[in-house]
């Protein structure tokens, strides 16, 4: 098995209090939201961190930007559906497009573990080219560092994107309103469980393939047709629920789920239940939520389904006004339960 | 000692002719350069990579905007004069000052071993708000990972950025003309045996400090006084004769050094003699090289050394006609050798 991160901590101190950095503190739970609260935010306090968002939005020459940036330490680097190099140009456009930017251009800084085959380092970077080119962005400049063997893990990547805000629009949880439906553009915990399967040898009767795809076509199909979009957020690490908690958390306002309407394939169920994870906190890599309001819900679902990736476009919940930052989910048989964030993630280094 | 990079190879072969990467492909050198040349710009050739310059130039809107991305896996964390977070901050800063642009908004992406102290982390994030401060940059995005203990270093941290480009002027290698004079801000090698120091356990009479500072104000003097700049090019991995062997062979130039007009402190030369190292190949992360026409080499030197950074700046050489991408050194006593790539870097993980 994989060392856990403490996720299972039921009374989390403060991540000042821990004197040094656990694989929790990356786990997209509560233990990196105070990592970021504690450490980085009040160090960079500034009107784009304080936003909680995917990415920055810039305005230079009265033409909005987004700008964000993610590191990728996955292992296994090749999984089913994708490898590392996939992951870190899809996930960078997705930030992007949930910002409601048009991905342009991405720059990538690899760390290289001395000892890497050469041959490993052309897949991924024929990877890259091919994300890129489906993503329609151009990777316009890079860096490369070598670390002595030992020091690292094979690859390590980070990108950085910038895409270009074409439409009026304010997209973040700020921007969240009461009575806003939960919008979701398919099955959950693909991605995670494909990890899960490669790492732990696992076979599973249906083999399980990572959901890693670019959003950002299915965005601006959104935003083409006109659709009042309040909030987008892709799932990634920690999953459906933190990014709920997350939005829930900065919109301050309560979100009710139905877990009913929450698709889930049978093998992801299956693989879930074996393993002891909960779909709603494995991480995704071709997943969103939109927030929309009500009365536009059906038809951005309608627009959804056309486009690439949403095939299996549903509404899983709405925003009350309720308590700030709380998420529900009302279970099949009617019973609700607060959905929580985690202390760390279930799966680390996912992403 | 620290592991070698195998510079002293006297017959480098093609990187893809290894297979397996090695320190040196991180170094600076000739190793680098094949790395990138076989296997990344293959692979997104695009006009920008083209350009081989410290960042990429993009049109928005009418405005011209630099983006460039460094990662950082210096070792030690901490050396006198800075630590991983300054650089982190001023490399990246730099970079873009060297596409004349003026530096506005960076992204930080850390990649934290778990077990490192969050008091390290602490001081490292409160280097990186001081340098930030005083470059004038926002830090507006960021991500934080976490990798498992003995599968990382401590710290790594990548920094992307973007500058807004204020002058019409074009600036790279490209654009550098026979009868150019290159300009030197200073000293040269403080940095690389500042970190040397620290890493060998060795003391000096004088103690030797990294040079490590913001260019970009220095950039803009010479900008905003009219300076037809034609090329700038921070000295890092692989010092001045990496930055000239590169400048060189995109320009198809040659350049001709004096080395009794380039600067070396002498508690520097002292420490190179000791250690076996050629200054001139040593790394600086606060020297830059500005290339002029001759007619302006005057005027220059007198704005860079009114400003910032500037004050110990020099002519030290000229582009000739000659054969392209040499780059030839005078030395004291009037012999003119070839100041020829190294295949890595005589110092490995310097920034």
């Amino acid at each position: 098995m994989e060392p856990q991160s403490d996720f299972s901590l039921s009374c989390p101190v403060p991540a000042s209090q821990y004197p040094h950095v656990l694989l929790a503190h990356g786990g997209g739970g509560r233990l990196m939201q105070q990592l970021i609260e504690q450490v980085f935010i009040p160090a960079f306090a500034n009107p784009w961190l304080g936003e909680r968002h995917d990415g920055a939005v810039l305005e230079v020459g009265g033409q909005r930007l987004a700008f964000t940036t993610d590191s990728y330490v996955v292992r296994p680097l090749f999984f089913p559906g994708g490898d590392i190099g996939t992951l870190a140009v899809n996930g960078t456009v997705n930030d992007l497009a949930m910002c409601g930017a048009r991905p342009r251009w991405l720059s990538a800084g690899f760390i290289l573990e001395e000892g890497l085959p050469m041959e490993t380092l052309r897949r991924v970077v024929q990877s890259m080219r091919l994300a890129a080119a489906v993503a329609g962005v151009q990777l316009v400049t890079g860096d490369t560092k070598v670390v002595d063997k030992g020091k690292g893990d094979g690859l390590f990547i980070n990108t950085a994107g910038i895409g270009v805000i074409e439409h009026p629009v304010r997209i973040g949880p700020r921007q969240v309103r009461p009575g806003d439906a939960v919008l979701l553009n398919g099955d959950l915990g693909r991605h995670g469980m494909a990890i899960m399967s490669v790492r732990e040898g696992l076979e599973f009767e249906s083999p399980i393939t990572s959901d890693c795809a670019p959003l950002a076509e299915l965005v601006r199909a959104l935003l083409d047709a006109g659709v009042d979009v309040h909030c987008l957020r892709d799932l990634t690490r920690g999953g459906l629920a933190a990014a709920m908690n997350e939005i829930a958390d900065t919109a301050r306002r309560q979100i009710d789920l139905e877990e009913s309407a929450v698709p889930v394939s049978e093998a992801v169920q299956g693989a879930c239940e074996i393993l002891g994870f909960d779909p709603l906190y494995v991480a995704n890599e071709g997943r969103l939520v939109a927030f929309v309001a009500e009365a536009e819900a059906d038809r951005a679902l309608d627009v959804m389904r056309r486009s690439p990736h949403g095939a299996g476009a549903c509404r899983i919940g709405k925003v009350v006004e309720g308590s700030p930052g709380l998420v529900t989910l009302r279970s099949r048989i009617g019973a609700q339960r607060v959905l929580d964030l985690l202390s760390g993630e279930q799966l680390p280094r996912i992403c």
